[in-house]
């Protein structure tokens, strides 16, 4: 199985950081390739790069998409992922809906923790759009670049231990999400430390993709979700102009 | 007051559409200037058209809201509305959002009238990140492209006619909100024949746009509505990079 | 246009501040009328108190709003706000219910605060039955009587801006709310201390009901908000019966 | 005990049948006094209509409620219902209100009928701010006067059947609701041909009613419901008056 | 009136408290019955002894309520509530249901009292699957097994306090309940001490069984409450196989 | 892997449906072992049965799942889903859960068919207590027997292509889930006559179960879901019991 993760940062060390942690966990006939965005934001972290990042995911996508059986988008804020499931014929997960998703199934409610008070909001529309709020215990901000850069993580990792086990203790969260792709495969660092399953959207985000694949769902014929029709499109890269021409 | 329209689309069509109808209600002292996205859908219709448009729209007001005091985003998605008010300093209304509340005021339980059952999730969606499905009657869908062109719309208006009737009679609406961009100015033509007030989003957007621009609202010094910080931004348009650059 | 003003109050000094706070935002066009309640209490600050503003607000109504091209209801409860838009032909807007929507517009979650936690559970049901409970960050009280009379300000003032500014900090609230008629132009004062917008509702009302005068929007002729049909009244002024007799 | 009825409208034919139909279902050592609203409408149909009785209800309670030891509210509309338990110092209860808890111990989902579609978006409200929408699976509206006069039911029976049954069978209804104070041991009559419990709101209430006054619950001493404090009131009953004098 | 009260516990201790406390508030011609289950947890404190007593209760049920007019569930997980309303032909209440609708008549929103920080997802997941989150005001945990054994109380009764004075001044909570089936009896000795009526689920949960045994329901014909249909069962105590034989 | 699938209907012609699906769907390292529950219904259709199921469940999974390294419940009641992940140290997965958050990987709303219109309530609780209530967009009742037997299909599946393709054209559903464990394996037969992708549980619940299997969750130490402590138990059968003694 080919999966393509798509980070619409334009940051290769997040990318190479999350192309680590999804071949870690990656079933043994799923083969990765990780692509970063062509144009927009660094690293996003704020509406209006997210507004970018919607446009370079499809453009991204309408360029290499063909060549995969799923599509993980590993942008914690799940840019574009409505659009991509729209555009493409092959099933696509965003990080931040498939760890919340299997959290649900381990029970209880899902504490959340964001990185950066700024970026709070965005979350909590998203999981909002999920439908998925009932099912938050919490939230909690940590304040740290730390992830983003090599380096000593021993600082972030005690903010973030704090933060997951007060959202146990105080808001009876059952079970912790770490938002941002950055958090790939920290969780497995920080679990004996915190008294609830944690998970990470690219760990959570690669088997859902995989599970997706294999079920191989039917491109929708009605709704939102059809194919897309032929539509006039103008100043757009020409791999995404195409896939109005069908 | 100047009032900077845009419309994301690259229909002029509809761009001059809304220019008119906006004119036509705008208080004496408002100054109008209606503008298309440079790229992206003739009609956005889809969810990936919407992406481009997420893009399209920030660009344009990167290039053209200094010289305005307030924004109306005249795309009936309220394409990029939240990323609009981070970018910018001044107020950005949308034409659905300002319709629903100001059908708020009306009194009651609101019907809402989409043009095509495949964007019908979309605005659905649109309503929910509101957090006003609760005022929300019901729904109808017309399919008809006739407002998209010029041309004899008495079948448009019949359909449109009754999807209100039927919202009123069936779900017990209490207020009628048309949405598409090309409603602007229609709910005069057919409000005879609906027993209760109908709005569409320029003719709400326009005033509470001058509503905003009058109360002057700070920018915010907190939160996600707070001015950009200096952020790596590539491959974008000049303007809308120099938004990242203070 | 012609802006009546109700304080279902029968305290003339809040009145007098209501009105003075209007004119300064009104519309040059826009000509002004601020009445109190005949009957009722000083200052509602009770659930019975409210219960006797209902029919207070509504018999001035009856007196008074035929020379009106607008009503705007300046209590904070919204006193009888549904009730005056089902007696009259033209548009009733509340300022609790105007400074929420106006609110929305700003963008994200609202903060309020509210003066004296006895009223809280009403302001709490107010905001549940507008279906704008998800838009709500949080809520605070500011205990002060000082708002009511004349005199320094100052002491109260802190608390406000405490209040507020913990909305924003804890609760991510990214505009507030003050409730209270006695709010009036009391946010431009305290604006540079508050990191959001603020808002009070007289400001955000006087400009909602003259944007909904110049919508003209057209009295229902189906639902609850359709006119007065003929009804049997006794017991109550001339005026309001005559209301039921058309 | 002794249990105060009040019936807000002045039609004493309505509130002779709530008084028979309560009397019919009290327990032995209940013992009954029903009044009627001192001014106001003669039956309540209209949201103005509402605002007058929640003044001439509180009134009416402050006049006669400290010879009782619990007070029904027998408008379905619970038309005051929440400052008359402020106001006073006895269990106060409301039909509609009464009916909807009590269905909800019958399990499962509950339909509404509801005379007359004017009225259905008030019910619709009074359900919402009770935080029982969940509860509800649907509601039909019944057009019939039948019921407020004397004379033959045979058609309104029919037509209230016919909506109790389509709650159940389309809308899986597991328990029926009639609102209306003239529904009072209406459903002893039409129960044969409902395939599921049916309640009205007189018979329930009578009964919560008798269980909170056996129940004796303590004053609150902190929040909305506390005793009234000493507040200045005009141009009300003495008895009203005198409730803001302690 | 006979009522069955049955406690899926195992624990004698327990059931004779509730016992004692049900006939204290029990109406004169009320006669109450107590058991305890046949099998499983001495006291339930976890999930999987839940599930054990959802056999155990309907086991007992099926041998023993044929001989009352109502039943009461005084486990505070109201464990089979709604199997025994299907299997049973009488009304029945569960403690924690009947407070909680109780409470909802004092007014206002309802404060919650658990005793033990595991079971409190179980008591949300309980309060969510009523539809009465919405009148929850917030929650409190105590940690103690005083209750659950003789012998002094007042380090319980002292926390419990707390936990209810936390409610209402943090929360504003309008009405307590107290959670468990121990809490029988209890807010008589705690009401001096708590600003507002406190209610357990005992002494409400016999006078709401009295109400509806009152009021004779009729058993449904439709819906998921309906009388069993004959089926296949096996491996099951002999009277509830019967229960399927019909 | 070892999974093991737990039908807790007594009815081996269900069960070994399943287990045939189960294999079809799973990875090839998987085990599969499924087992019919010792005692309680032959197919669960009440609420009585259900609760006599939940026990039979916990009992069965005490004897069998320390061989295995995750858990299907394949009732698409979910029965004991909180209860078996509370008492075991392995994953455990109920079918209809695994179908519905798998649905919301596709998009849009979801759309449910159930079995039997007396069922359609209890399913209806069930995805309200999983908070995804949210995520449906409408459910449709299929009145038919034969997927409980071999035998011709064809007018069962008619049935149930018309009630998925209700949902996509009357209620917008853009993904459909097919409850009951016997429509294992029946998408891949319908797919072609339905407009959207559709699902069942136990092709979705093998592979969640396969996958939380790899991702090895934490047994969490705090909260409703950690190890069971010491607990009195009598009554029930030794594995059971022994699960209370460690």
């Amino acid at each position: 199985m080919r999966l393509l993760i798509v980070n619409s940062n334009t940051s290769a060390f997040v990318t190479a950081k999350i192309a680590d942690a999804a071949r870690a966990v990656a079933a043994p006939g799923t083969d990765i390739t990780a692509l970063n965005g062509l144009f927009g934001a660094h690293v996003i972290g704020t509406r209006t790069e997210l507004a970018v990042a919607e446009h370079a995911t499809v453009d991204l996508l309408a360029r290499h998409a063909h060549e995969a059986d799923a599509v993980l988008i590993a942008v914690s804020y799940d840019v574009a992922l409505r659009a991509a499931r729209e555009m493409l014929d092959i099933p696509v997960v965003g990080i931040t809906e498939a760890a919340l998703l299997t959290a649900c199934m381990l029970g209880g409610q899902i504490g959340v923790v964001v990185f950066g008070a700024r970026v709070l909001p965005i979350y909590q529309e998203l999981v909002r759009s999920y439908g998925l709020q009932r099912r938050v215990a919490g939230w909690r901000v940590v304040e740290s670049n730390a992830p983003y850069a090599a380096g000593d993580q021993s600082q972030a990792d005690a903010l973030t231990v704090a933060a997951a086990q007060s959202l146990v203790t105080q808001d009876h969260a059952e079970v912790v999400v770490l938002t941002g792709a950055v958090m790939a495969g920290v969780p497995a660092r920080l679990q004996d430390r915190i008294d609830v399953p944690v998970l990470d959207g690219v760990s959570c985000g690669v088997r859902q993709a995989e599970l997706l694949a294999a079920l191989r769902p039917v491109k929708p014929r009605a709704g939102s979700y059809a194919r897309l029709p032929q539509r006039e499109m103008s100043g757009v890269g020409d791999a995404l102009a195409a896939q109005f021409g069908r």
